[in-house]
């Protein structure tokens, strides 16, 4: 059983990393006590909204790119395909063309 | 200010109606209160991860699916674009391959 705050904690601290900050600094920016980040960061606690924004803003990080990269983990771990890449369509379209034009 | 609980609610709400249920329907299968579900789907109230996997199975409704349209919509809100359609360097491709067979 995947549970979202879990997939949260791992995308904020990848992308903490990412950008090589401590919990102390992001923490500090944010306005929330390190400790609680770090449970957040483990899956342990739950995100409020309100806090939510505030750890993004302290990444400089967008919340829809946090929720988007929350949302291919989960796919992962549903084990759905994503279709974030090329439509079907359109690659056998591209085809059709390509092969009418050789 | 976007907050993310705003926007899971309007999507568990889209969901919901697309698929012809009743909060009520869908409360007595997530084993949830329908009044706390309604507060869920206007953005009254937080919803844990737990709740969210009940809610989402009783929508039949993959978790990533539910979190990658809320990333859609925060996107918008945020101004993003979203990369989850044609890359533009696939457009470019497609669009030199039509003039060379023009």
């Amino acid at each position: 059983m995947v549970l979202v705050r879990h997939v949260i904690g791992e995308v904020l601290r990848d992308i903490r990393m990412s950008k090589r900050q401590t919990l102390r600094q992001v923490a500090a920016r944010a306005a929330v006590a390190l400790g609680y980040l770090s449970e957040i960061e483990r899956g342990q606690k739950e995100v409020s909204s309100e806090l939510l924004l505030s750890i993004a803003e302290a990444l400089d990080a967008p919340i829809s790119q946090i929720m988007r990269e929350v949302s291919d983990r989960l796919a992962i771990e549903e084990g759905i395909s994503v279709p974030d890449t090329v439509p079907a369509e359109l690659i056998a379209s591209v085809q059709s063309h390509l092969s009418v034009t050789r």
